[in-house]
């Protein structure tokens, strides 16, 4: 393990995954506009981001357009974005919230070794031609690349009553 | 548009995602073991795979391994896997099951510029020391690469009232 700015309890891969050759290559369908700059103050989670009010927005790149087709169909949709400011290499961390340190595939944080970022939004509107998807809400900065956009099916992605220990 | 073995109504990106550089690059954290081999009769979803009755397990490999601690204390995970068989160029299909083409984004496919499997699943027990997370099913292939694990939470991830058109 690699002692580099960690805290008591954390660890980090030997390998970093940012600096790795890596396994497989994606490619970045567009961006999020939203209203949140890297530094300036944000939310922290979706339930936050909702709670603001502001609305955000999907951009999607020209070739990337058609895919949107029948999208408006759906009242939701799950976002997958790349989280480029992330570190990639801690694989144990302690956030301020939790009582110890936890593996980061048992946290929601950015900081992971693949950091992709997985949200749920409410779709305000579809522009095909434009390629904006407008949502409720996402805590995600702006400027965000997306790697993906899935319609939301309650029937296999709504869990209510799953356990949060 | 590339017309490569498509449909009526179907379109491809003319540059494959799967032949550029890319614009980001995954480590494969493990891979999934199901029972599900290529070629052989497997579930189209999740719930048809949650109705055979068969578990799955999640493998990760020993570096990754820290980052299960805590995964115990929830009840489901979302899985997010590189279903590595799927083409990456068509941006409009017609699946068997739709009156029409539609875009990927639209669909829950594995036909998509960055195919990125989401899936939920009830974890049946985490073993740390051999990096095995055992899950009530999934309708993903054997030997698909794991690319991240994410704790389940309800508040964020569940949207039982989301509306499918």
């Amino acid at each position: 393990m690699i002692d580099k700015d960690l805290r008591p309890g954390e660890r980090a891969l030997v390998d970093d995954p940012a600096q790795a050759a890596g396994d497989a290559s994606l490619v970045f369908i567009g961006r999020i506009r939203s209203p949140w700059q890297p530094g300036a103050p944000r939310p922290k989670n979706p339930t936050e981001a909702r709670a603001s009010g502001e609305a955000s927005h999907l951009e999607i790149d020209p070739p990337f357009r058609p895919g949107l087709d029948g999208l408006e169909r759906f009242s939701h949709v799950v976002v997958l974005a790349w989280l480029h400011r992330a570190r990639r290499d801690p694989i144990v961390i302690h956030p301020p919230h939790a009582d110890a340190p936890r593996g980061v595939f048992a946290l929601r944080s950015p900081v992971r070794p693949n950091p992709i970022g997985l949200t749920v939004a409410r779709i305000l509107s579809v522009d095909h031609d434009r390629g904006i998807v407008t949502i409720d809400a996402i805590d995600f900065l702006d400027g965000t690349p997306l790697v993906d956009i899935k319609p939301y099916r309650p029937g296999i992605d709504a869990i209510p009553d799953a356990v949060v220990g």
